[in-house]
């Protein structure tokens, strides 16, 4: 196909990594290259490859317009190079994305070939979010999740661990607080078995085990500098993002988020790709069952539990799965800093420790601690307690936050918000029956966590207290009028709390 | 919800008229946004509603980058301006969108405030694709279609024309060359109907309509334009993008474009609703059948023909549809020019005018000239046949080509390909027992049609004609040595004659 010389013209800001090029549109239709058309732009022996879309008048018709990516790759640094650009087929996930739209199951080398291409930015959004939402409608079958699950881990990072036993957690989500993965890990590793720990951030909820880590170490690190912590301190509790695990998995996020698909294929392939990243051996699934849940009902969690244990199967990982309460709220602070503090306390042993985030997190331990065959059968509950009460996990988990470049010698009174304090009165006195997860997360998202990290709410009451009106519920931690007026709107229409 | 203050800097380019800016990321992970989210950008008493993207160097924390369509719409035309920004809600039409991901059915209101959105750009390429993709995987009720279509036609341009009936035509395509729509229209109006119609250009193939009237006369018109030019001549052949008859189609085609979705549905709303939008009360839909045509067996023609019919019958519309062979080319040009040419020899009677052409075209024009009462049952072909032969069709056609600005004295001889001539003989002695369509399309925009007006390809011998070995079978004509090569590769790969 002849080449056409067009002349560069810088559009200074960066696309998400995704290659584009901008033409004139009716110099485009002369080329016979539709908006999403992919055209191979070279400079000497330097070539791109980039996804096209058009402009009517910023661009004249010997002008291309170069996105950010595209000049740096090409190191393009002023306008009018000149530049030769060529059509070139589209890429081949493009067909495959078509055939899984059209209901047909894709093999393991049209899956990776999508996700590689989705890694390497080859994908515009039109053709990811086409992907993502057949997927969802149309579904995955078990082969497929075993494929994609495999294809995220094959074009991503991995650590190079070289222990025999490597443990890890997972937790579905959807129950606010419920920080016992930071309780959870020192536990494990205090004991002397590796869990090389990758959370997430925040994306809709007050606060990730990424975000609450944050307030006592860095959690951002790369994979060989992860690998050095983990060797030292047998674990590390840090931000999977920056290590790049799962990187067509983040990518795909982007695309998820609008709509909130959640294809449980995706999902599947997402988590268990990034524990087969680190190179877990064993991991045990938390996974929260009540109305305001990721997960609603037993049934469905079962179904769930034993599809992760296939997916382990397929990819060598031993998996075991619990299902638990997510009815509400565990432990009493939600937001970075408050959740923060609950977990100290139960580290430290607290008097004030919110018990409910100490058992689940013992209980989570107990089973995690089973995997190792020094652990007899039943005893892992108790051994980990043991670890907590001895003030061993607390010496562990300072290490860790040393290791990762925090104050080892933090306390709780280090964790008083200082955000202004507003309290919730009860209006009759009864017995809390229940909170709700939803709107306590609303509040702290009001409030300003995750971003505020001192933000967000502590149930001063919980599940089984009795209280007496005029008494305080809850307190709200904010930065400004007019975030606690967003907080008070959000409880008027969204009570948290059923007092019978 | 709090406002922030950023400063303007002017991304220069535009974003296909959705309004994006640009937050940088640290900035919009501290607001609490995320890519895909929504903010009001505003300065003074203007405002706007942009969808948000990130980037991680380009913008700086107190910065915002602002597209084109954004900077034009706020009236912004320097960096550093003071901007309030503050984030609302998505539009209701992405829940909307989602509710059809679910494959949940939708409402005439619920596919309205879609439409409407996509019509004044409020939606993201990651939404329109989860919308296109989701009406292809889950389908659209009959209700929902007719919804869908008069929404296409509430959220766009109409025509206003005066007439009772209003009478029109559709080929669902698949067919090289079939260019009736030139023969028949200027028939219709010989006759005395009003036949105000509108064609697309090519997207993928060779020619449309719109690009092959455009080598007699201009073809874009706004409607008020379009609408003189009805009132005068009784007829148009018009492009139909300009006139913005089905605004929301023209940009879901974008969408649908790279992964060639054609969800029946939208299909149908797309071509009722352009019938609707310029007044037709009386609808032919040509339905050719073929393997390699859009519609492949009799029994899939009649069904979506009587859905065409039912989607008009809700609309008020009188739709007839006719099913046709759409097995192999129809007329012997293939290329802008090449079928201009094939027209006006069946306008003006020429001896070597393709008969298949004409005869095809005097079907379709009998039973369009049947919705006349003044037309007895049955006789609408003889009446085309005798205005085509008089000469009163061809007259019109001067009429119709003097009123869209083109020069109504053209002949044959000024429809002469310049460009280069290249003769495919025959192998071997026998009868053409077919000519595959997608392989001459193939040939043709190789050859650098539509772009190249005068390239193609030029059927010598045609179905059913005898062959003798090392005579012509077919002229491509092409503008250079490189598009040559690139339709004899395609001639090897995909030989479009089947002699025997």
């Amino acid at each position: 196909m002849k080449q056409t010389i067009l002349k560069s013209k810088l559009v200074k800001v960066e696309t998400g990594n995704i290659m584009i090029a901008v033409l004139n549109e009716i110099k485009a239709m002369d080329l016979g290259i539709n908006a999403g058309d992919r055209i191979r732009i070279s400079m000497g022996k330097k070539h791109v490859n980039a996804i096209v879309d058009l402009s009517s008048v910023d661009i004249l018709p010997d002008e291309i317009g170069l996105f950010e990516e595209v000049s740096k790759e090409l190191g393009i640094k002023k306008n009018n190079v000149k530049l030769k650009i060529k059509q070139v087929p589209n890429p081949k996930s493009v067909e495959y994305i078509k055939k899984k739209v059209n209901g047909k199951t894709l093999s393991y080398d049209e899956i990776y070939e999508i996700v590689n291409d989705v890694v390497h930015n080859k994908l515009s959004d039109i053709e990811m979010s086409a992907f993502v939402t057949a997927t969802y409608t149309e579904g995955l079958t078990f082969e497929e999740t075993i494929s994609l699950t495999k294809a995220v881990v094959n074009t991503g990072n991995t650590l190079h661990l070289k222990n025999k036993l490597i443990v890890d957690k997972h937790c579905l989500g959807g129950v606010a607080g419920n920080r016992t993965t930071m309780v959870v890990v020192p536990i494990i590793a205090a004991f002397g078995l590796v869990m090389p720990k990758t959370s997430s951030r925040s994306i809709t909820s007050p606060a990730g085990t990424a975000d609450t880590m944050e307030v006592l170490a860095e959690v951002e690190f790369s994979a060989e500098k992860l690998e050095k912590i983990v060797e030292k301190v047998g674990a590390c509790i840090a931000f999977g993002g920056t290590v790049n695990l799962a990187a067509a998995d983040d990518k795909l996020i982007k695309v998820r988020h609008p709509l909130h698909l959640d294809p449980i294929g995706l999902m599947l392939a997402s988590i268990m790709a990034k524990k087969k990243a680190v190179g877990s051996t064993h991991v045990l699934i938390d996974i929260p069952i009540g109305e305001e849940a990721k997960v609603k009902t037993f049934d469905e969690a079962e179904l769930l539990g034993t599809l992760f244990e296939s997916v382990g199967e397929e990819l060598n990982m031993k998996v075991d799965y619990i299902i638990t309460d997510g009815s509400g709220p565990i432990g009493r602070g939600i937001g970075p800093l408050l959740e923060a503090r609950d977990v100290l306390m139960v580290l430290q042993q607290h008097e004030n420790r919110p018990l409910d985030l100490e058992k689940k997190s013992l209980e989570l331990a107990g089973i995690i601690l089973g995997f190792s065959d020094k652990v007899s059968r039943g005893k892992g509950e108790k051994i980990a307690k043991e670890i907590l009460q001895s003030g061993k996990a607390w010496l562990k988990m300072k290490e860790i936050i040393k290791a990762q470049k925090g104050n080892p010698n933090i306390n709780i009174e280090d964790l008083t918000p200082k955000a202004y304090k507003y309290e919730i009165k009860a209006k009759a006195s009864g017995v809390v029956k229940k909170i709700s997860n939803r709107s306590i997360a609303k509040v702290a998202l009001a409030a300003g966590a995750p971003a505020v990290i001192d933000a967000g709410v502590y149930l001063e009451k919980i599940k089984g207290d009795k209280v007496k009106k005029g008494e305080t519920l809850m307190s709200i931690y904010y930065k400004s009028k007019e975030k606690l007026k967003k907080c008070l709107d959000i409880l008027k229409e969204n009570p948290p709390y059923v007092i019978e």
